[in-house]
């Protein structure tokens, strides 16, 4: 592509994507949704003003890449200690059967496949995209209302947060298996290999960090070795462990999410993600989405993994919940709090699209689960919450 | 390029980078230089960790725009009107000058050549190499010394702005004495018609975002829209006037100078600049260069090119400025601060080969002119401000 015409296709891309961001939000969505279904207008969908191309593949991944670092730097460790035990058998519960009704979902639709097979795997892979719940929904609607601080509500985000980081381990471990020269044990092996590395070296390297921020803190060296620590670990990661690039870039944020200046790092990457990278990677998913070549089957399918991607979530979170002790009305929004999808959901897609585990055509469940499930959270949460009877709103 | 590999590129860029900037500001340098020889040692040059790609080109280009967008935007109007005559004036001597001296110097190499001759022509595109100013780099060095904003640092900065433009209506027209299908008539009207469109329209967008800015202050979307003018405009520039894709985004930072939010617009850009575009664009300057490649007759040459075309420079704009009034040490930073060449010249070489006037070999003295004057105007800059007695300081 000539260099001149990334000019204009950038500012199609930022110009489309805020505007259908804001419309999004107008219309209580995520402005997520709104940055994708840009993507889905300007591309080959409809208006065909963009194409995807190498330049903006590349972007996107710089921009999916700063998306997984600031998620690790939100994390807070000693927040995910106190709730630990329940959220932890939660998540857990709330990764296991999304995976397995998302792999059989596939196989009711496709037919069953051997253990192996390609089929298979393209079956475990629906099953992975599954698995990993969105935080910042459910978080921002638990806040708005103002049950955020209490035990229901920090399981809930403890349980979302430990959820992403078994979500990106499956993902990990089933990428592996792909891999042509793989067995189980091997891909086992490399993986907790790279967190047992990624364990050592984090602490090594945060202390360095620690010590350099004591220093010069606030300055700008703090984001610039940041985000170079997150390129060289994803890098690292895909190359030598074949642990997905992303596993790499988040295991960066959790490596820094102690600093004194995590806060000024993640601002700092949250400028550049919503002003160029941001816009490009949401946009490109729309832009590799061709609703064009949907058929009534990718259709059917869609409706039927929304289905399955919500319920799951509800029925394992919410069933772990009551068996851990909460009154049924208090498990039932563990489940609800725990359905939300966004874009890590996406970012697996991605993954299995460049690794040919998925087709493209299949983005449109995808984003049909995020839209959805974005919407009818707060909506079912709020409605849970009224339900309290007045004693019991603190729980 | 494989996507994986940015990552490992990115990481390298943004280290050394960072690293060499903060070397080069240990020795007084300023940290522009210093990325410069950090691209010089990880490109082929030296350790060949890093090679220029499309994809590293493209985020130079990103770059840029960033770096004049930002440029416009620092602009103050009421300083250019002030300054405005004078760095016309330097501007014109300033192409002149480099344009004679450098044809001049290809005839003491190779020999005289009447004119219409093949050899003509080939001297004749030696200068006009020579002609454009690079802004980017004495822009951001003066800012980084806060200088930019002062008459000094404006008419600098004008007379690079002009001097671009009048380089690229020089190439136009040498290159038109090759090609019967351009002629200086239609060259001159399309860039007038630039600017005449650039300021009508200019007035319009400004009361757009005056008007969107007052009903929505501090809010993300004034840097997303102002970025996405600048890309519209550095394409529209190029693709239907000629004129060159930075002076479309200076002209952007221009119309959105007056904004009340110019200041919050700039502190993004800066943000989105200095983490990873910044140090890409100026990596990428030493690594289109290989200095094991030149040979004794090229070596020689190249160094006379260099001194002809700093000297020629400093010569004719300090001279100029000398005239017009400026004092001696003040007239000599406006010839050394006009010195530096940059991605304008690279591309004028480009398309010299493109049309052949201009052979392979002779790249290798651009990108060392381009180098020298990238790391000796800081240099000297700095040096000049550094003697300036305090009262003459804001000068």
């Amino acid at each position: 592509m000539d260099t001149l015409d990334i000019l204009r296709q950038l500012a199609i891309i930022i110009i489309a994507a805020k505007f259908f961001g804001l419309l999004a939000r107008k219309c209580k969505a995520p402005q997520v949704a709104g940055e994708i279904i840009a993507g889905l207008l300007i591309g080959p969908s409809l208006f065909n003003l963009v194409e995807s191309s190498d330049f903006l593949a590349g972007m996107a991944e710089i921009g999916v890449i700063i998306l997984m670092f600031t998620a690790g730097l939100e994390t807070n460790i000693s927040d995910l200690k106190k709730t630990g035990l329940k959220a932890t058998v939660i998540a857990f519960v709330g990764v296991f059967v999304p995976l397995v009704c998302g792999t059989l979902l596939y196989m009711a639709f496709y037919g069953f496949s051997a253990i192996g097979t390609d089929g298979f795997y393209r079956a475990i892979f629906i099953g992975t995209i599954l698995t990993a719940t969105s935080v910042s929904i459910t978080v921002s609607t638990l806040r708005e209302m103002g049950k955020l601080q209490g035990e229901l509500g920090q399981t809930i985000m403890s349980a979302a947060i430990i959820d992403d980081v078994i979500g990106i381990i499956v993902l990990t471990v089933v990428i592996g298996f792909k891999k042509p020269d793989s067995d189980v044990g091997s891909v086992l092996l490399h993986t907790a290999a790279f967190f047992v590395l990624a364990f050592v070296l984090g602490i090594i390297i945060y202390k360095l960090f620690k010590w350099y921020d004591n220093q010069h803190p606030h300055t700008r060296r703090i984001p610039i070795l940041g985000i170079a620590l997150a390129f060289a670990l994803s890098y690292v990661a895909d190359k030598y462990f074949g642990v997905a690039d992303i596993t790499g870039a988040y295991v960066a944020g959790v490596i820094l999410c102690s600093l004194r200046d995590s806060d000024y790092i993640t601002q700092k990457m949250d400028t550049n993600s919503y002003i160029i990278f941001g816009p490009v990677f949401f946009c490109s998913i729309g832009l590799q989405t061709n609703i064009r070549t949907l058929d009534m089957t990718i259709l059917w399918f869609s409706l039927a993994f929304v289905a399955v991607g919500l319920l799951s979530k509800v029925v394992g979170c919410g069933l772990t919940a009551r068996l851990l002790g909460y009154r049924g009305h208090n498990a039932l929004k563990v489940g609800v709090g725990m359905m939300t999808r966004g874009e890590v959901a996406l970012i697996v897609a991605q993954r299995g699209l460049k690794v040919d585990m998925l087709e493209p055509a299949y983005f449109t469940a995808v984003i049909l689960l995020i839209i959805i499930s974005s919407i009818l959270t707060p909506l079912l949460l709020k409605a849970l919450y009224a339900k309290d009877p007045p004693e019991e709103q603190k729980a």
